[in-house]
């Protein structure tokens, strides 16, 4: 094994790292709101990573995206209109994008270099999905956007840069959010964000927080966690039902079969990582997170935000 | 964040490594066999690293062991005599004797100094399980004492170093093995084998061509995986099963209750992470898995053995 | 080459780190100033480690320590009485002793945990120096020590740690500081300083301010700078002399065989690094220190420290 | 001080790393004979990087390539004709067109696509000297076109990738090849050879047994070392004479004031790292060089070769 050469370093906690090699740097720089670098590395294809952590990478990215799209839109009874946060590589837009009931999707992401950056970059990860008819583009504040807007969404997906401190979206995880969102959600909408890391080691940083406080606000969450190779660790998401989309069954019980036949019913084709069997891995939590949750007492607040490594 | 002091480097793959801080080194040196460490660090508590790999620490060895050895244990009809392969560090012993039903337990690990390191300086690992009068310890080779010995086993729990090549347990993991390990089983009895990493970018390593070398020896069997925080990857694990213990519902299609019920009617008491939803998220395999296995042309034999980097 | 297992790292400035391999952590902990570690390490033997900068090596000591203390005690007529500030390791004490005219050695270093620390662990670094009878050894503030005492010395040493924030040194490199060195030494006494590291691209960290600040407290000063492989950079030094020290000749041109006479005069016995044609080497400047030290218009004052990364 | 984003690892000595960030990569990839990578970091600028291992970077590059060419070229009576081997970076060539007595240069590097890369990449690297109608460049093997070319020299510049096995260059360090150059040498000509680290860790590598084979075959040789940052490690050179260039006085002992004047008699202006002063620095050894010379029994033979790590 060679040690010589690139390698990038990225926390997973303040005594752990993800490290990877760099085969190039296909795009470095600064925007108004972050550093973005694009790389090429012999694990993972082209990354993207976003002041100094990985967003998503060519060779995973759809375990990461699928597990945030789909659930949420299988379990709506018929999504016609998502209102996509964040997002800038264009992937959660894709895999939106491939449910034919969606007629209207608007992604505010605050970031338009970002965005550029990424559509000119990564092509495998956006797939042409930005020229489709029916996206409304924004760059602005994703909070603001949303509680200035008079329209409402059958979905929301909530795919944002960690919660970090002097980070530009810190406030996208907070009780004061979350009521706005809901607002902006059809009856029978429903929410997804992902929630940030789940191992053993690092699932208090943001992951149990951010479930409790949607847990406030909305009727019924679903708490999920996914392995995404190039964060090392296991990544969580949550979803959030308002009154009418609260599912008979709770999700982990939903028999692979069923999940396999809505799939192949709303797509008409498989998915890559995505299934009723995955489905059933991901929201069968492990026993810590459960705990953790149960015993959770942080609800995040404006004034009380919390902050990842 | 410091990013000066000390780390503790370790491939997970050639080109992605799983880094971590070190407070102490505890115990540095080389036994017969191989280089033993032990780590003290501020994320994983005590750590054992056999020639530079991650074998266990405190902070989260109890998910890699309890996934070890209760599905295998649980799924036999009633266990009294268990075998170990490897295990130095006693927590699977442990966790095999946590077990009322055991009456005698076989523990073959072909390096005394290295158990006899970790009996010193990993008492958290053991607990003081060496010290059960139903163990018989041996130190010598696993393959050559199953294929000599008359005794036969209900369980059979492999807990080996990595197949590395020049390593000392390759040959553990081919099917000449699994042939011997079969001809030591009861009647009803069963196999568990770590069986390596299993993500994306890593699940080919060894892992398929594992799970399908013990398909070709056994009339049935069952892969799972486990995150391992301190591995930073998905880890793999096989069960295999002779015909009389062959379960009815696949492992993956218990119902958590039903998992639940058995461990509190054998154990009297709960686990920290393995339970009923655990097991249910452990047995329903990444979409990858599945595919991976159900394409793998590689049989493992003394004449065509896989290696780990 | 190995790359996995424990590695050392240090900041030689924010963009270059040297990183060295760990064999053992022999001590590691934390006294009420700093922290301490002493590594065992393949490339350099024993390493002592002060809030993660090293401090010297068992295997490159000798170049430090030789080039700290001997310039000074030769260019001095023949020095009595010593001041050491700092200096934990003993090692500039055991050069300093060494020196048969010396009577008397006053060394004061804060940190009385860390002196005991190193005099367990580092033997071959101190050789028992600290049991000679000309040494008294004191735990307390240098400056204050200085201040306060009615004594003189023909030559203090200062090694201390380098100035860091919120370190316990860095009002022991000020204007004011070296006042109170200079009103604490005899007639025709001088001083010399450790002065931080000196290459093209970390000269300007304290080296040429603290030049500078000698240079207007002192009538003469003569920087010099040696390569230490542990710090992996060049190191410089600073002599500043009082009016009846100031040389004849520029030490850079002393001849190197007069050097050599005169060590073979006041030690009977050779050095291991310093001898007549290192100390030209040493005090013939790479050009950029030269026209560094001319152009740095910086005095560092209490009031204006210089810090170090 | 930030940990996170990428670094460049590169060995010191098996146990011992040079680390640097990396802001982009300018250039990735392999030509026939080695990995050519240019990068792009905050600490040296544009960093050429031959198999993983810097050679030169736009911060301290001209403190190697002026260490390497200007000490031969002044010792020289008047150089009309030069040969550079290997040299690729374009460095070299401008430090010996800065000569105006120089009628002819003869660049023979072996890889004419790292040459090229370097030329687009690296403009403050050879600042047009590729341009120069003095120059004759071929891209072949140096040894051969030495051996067979029917020209004779004034100076051999020998600006070379390190002996590393398998590489292109360890038959460039041997007694046979120092005799091919001798041969290629006109009366009062003389050599200068890049001549690996010479560090108190290092210099064993390869720096004394090139010195010593060096002196088997001239009658005089002059090793000198200098500290260059990008290394971080002291590297070593050595100049061979032939009879009639052996200089009265050794350069160690040359007045800085004489230096200077050469340097402004022949060139007309300053040198950026070396002048009066610096010469003396350099050619003054460490001790630990001296004596390693006096005791390397090693000579480089075709049979008998060194590497470096």
């Amino acid at each position: 094994m060679q040690l010589t050469g690139r390698w990038h370093f990225e926390l997973v906690t303040a005594d752990v790292l993800a490290v990877y090699r760099v085969h190039d740097v296909i795009h470095t720089g600064r925007t108004h709101y972050q550093s973005v670098d694009v790389l090429d590395t012999p694990a993972f294809g082209r990354c993207l990573v976003l002041d100094d952590k990985t967003q998503s990478t060519e060779v995973d990215e759809h375990i990461y995206h699928e597990s945030l799209v789909h659930p949420a839109m299988l379990l709506h009874s018929g999504p016609k209109s998502v209102f996509i946060g964040g997002g800038g590589e264009g992937a959660t837009l894709r895999e939106v994008l491939r449910h034919p009931s969606v007629e209207r999707v608007v992604m505010v992401d605050l970031d338009g270099d970002a965005v550029r950056i990424c559509r000119e970059n990564l092509p495998n990860h956006h797939q042409g999905s930005f020229d489709d008819p029916r996206l409304a583009l924004r760059h602005e504040d994703a909070r603001e956007y949303l509680r200035a807007c008079d329209e409402k969404f059958d979905v929301l997906v909530l795919d944002l840069v960690d919660p970090i401190e002097e980070g530009p979206a810190y406030l996208l995880y907070t009780r004061e959010f979350y009521e706005i969102a809901q607002a902006a959600l059809n009856p029978g909408g429903l929410l997804v964000t992902q929630s940030g890391p789940t191992a053993l080691i690092n699932y208090q940083e943001c992951f149990t927080p951010i479930v409790k406080t949607l847990a406030q606000v909305f009727p019924a969450v679903a708490p999920y966690t996914v392995f995404v190779p190039a964060f090392t660790t296991l990544w969580g998401f949550t979803l959030a039902f308002t009154e009418g989309a609260v599912p008979n069954v709770p999700p982990a019980d939903m028999l692979p079969e069923d999940v396999d036949k809505l799939i192949e019913e709303r797509l008409g084709s498989e998915l890559l990582a995505y299934d009723g069997t995955a489905h059933r891995r991901i929201f069968s939590l492990p026993k810590h997170l459960r705990k953790g949750i149960a015993q959770e007492p942080r609800i995040v607040t404006d004034d009380t935000p919390v902050f990842m490594v």
